[in-house]
């Protein structure tokens, strides 16, 4: 029998709600260790013994240890490609479906990041939104998504036709950006926002948000 | 018999090179079409056409055309397996090795780009060096390069016992860095500096330099 997965994470942490994404779209099973990051749990020595850069979420499963968010949804997809969503394509597909997953990770979410820092998180902590810093990552982020209108007016999701780990790994940031003004860089492009519909709305997605709630 | 592969890319960018690196570690032979970005070609639509993001590289093998440069290096360690240097580990070390490729992308590449872009690129373009941000960058990359440390006291290499993309994904930053002040992050810390010294001497690694003068 396979040992249990252990998530350690915060169900407000964008990088532990794309790994929970990935499990519940597999429909597998897992143990969920709350970390209290308000508490620095995440650098304590128990915690830096699974992530030494002290970061949310840390996987375990037996003896193997991940970190990373990344590369934990693509052990966890490539392991189980007979559960659940397809979440990774064999063969040459995968090459185009890697493109998306570097896009996400160097083009999209830097600048999304930002913008749900300056907009979401410093609020909440009391801190002084940078109006500069929204105004220029809100004009990247359009640049960005202009691409992502052509690239799905094409193809039904960003790794192929269907729904990928390249899809995914957006859930966290654009569900974040949903609540704000950015909201509207996504409707004003129609192909864009029919692709944030249909991938909000995935029942795995909504048994996340539902966990933060 | 299979299509040429095609990189376009100018020998000064480290994302070019480090798809250069890897073709060289694989021993396969392609063709290079530098694009000159002093004179914007990177913006032009015939390069658009393959990476509509307008960056270099962008890599294209018959009606395959991909961007991104670490998803062009797992294309072609992924799909030329039995070539030169393995570079990828199949199996359950490929979790561990996809943890230390995303430790590069995420906690390493910022970092060490940014103090790049502050020391080598901003002189070479005549543009003033912010030194509050070179030493904000100076203490995260020294965080960073403790992590590594200890990493590699354990572990040959970042991704196991053997040279792979997790290592190789590193070699365009780390020379960079080599020649600026920065050095003194890699040389004080004994593991990381023979780490450094080892994969810096690889020959894949010194045709690219080469490539470059």
């Amino acid at each position: 029998m396979a040992e249990i997965m252990k998530v350690h994470g915060s169900v407000i942490s964008t990088a532990t709600q794309r790994v929970l994404a990935c499990l519940n779209e597999k429909e597998l099973e897992f143990e969920f260790i709350p970390i209290n990051m308000a508490a620095g749990e995440h650098k304590k020595d128990s915690f830096l013994a699974i992530n030494p850069f002290g970061q949310v979420p840390a996987f375990e499963q037996g003896d193997l240890k991940l970190f990373e968010s990344r590369a934990i949804t693509q052990y966890i997809a490539h392991g189980h490609a007979d559960k659940g969503t397809a979440l990774v394509i064999p063969g040459r597909q995968m090459a185009t479906l890697s493109v998306w997953m570097e896009v996400e990770a160097h083009q999209f979410d830097p600048v999304a990041s930002k913008l749900n820092w300056e907009l979401i998180y410093k609020p909440m902590f009391k801190i002084p939104t940078d109006n500069a810093a929204v105004e220029e990552n809100e004009a990247k982020l359009a640049k960005v998504l202009d691409v992502y209108e052509s690239r799905l007016a094409h193809s039904k999701y960003l790794g192929g036709d269907i729904f990928t780990l390249a899809d995914l790994h957006h859930l966290p940031n654009i569900s974040c950006a949903m609540k704000t003004q950015v909201k509207k860089l996504f409707d004003s492009r129609p192909h864009v926002s029919a692709w944030v519909a249909d991938i909000t709305s995935r029942p795995a997605w909504s048994k996340v948000v539902a966990m933060g709630k």
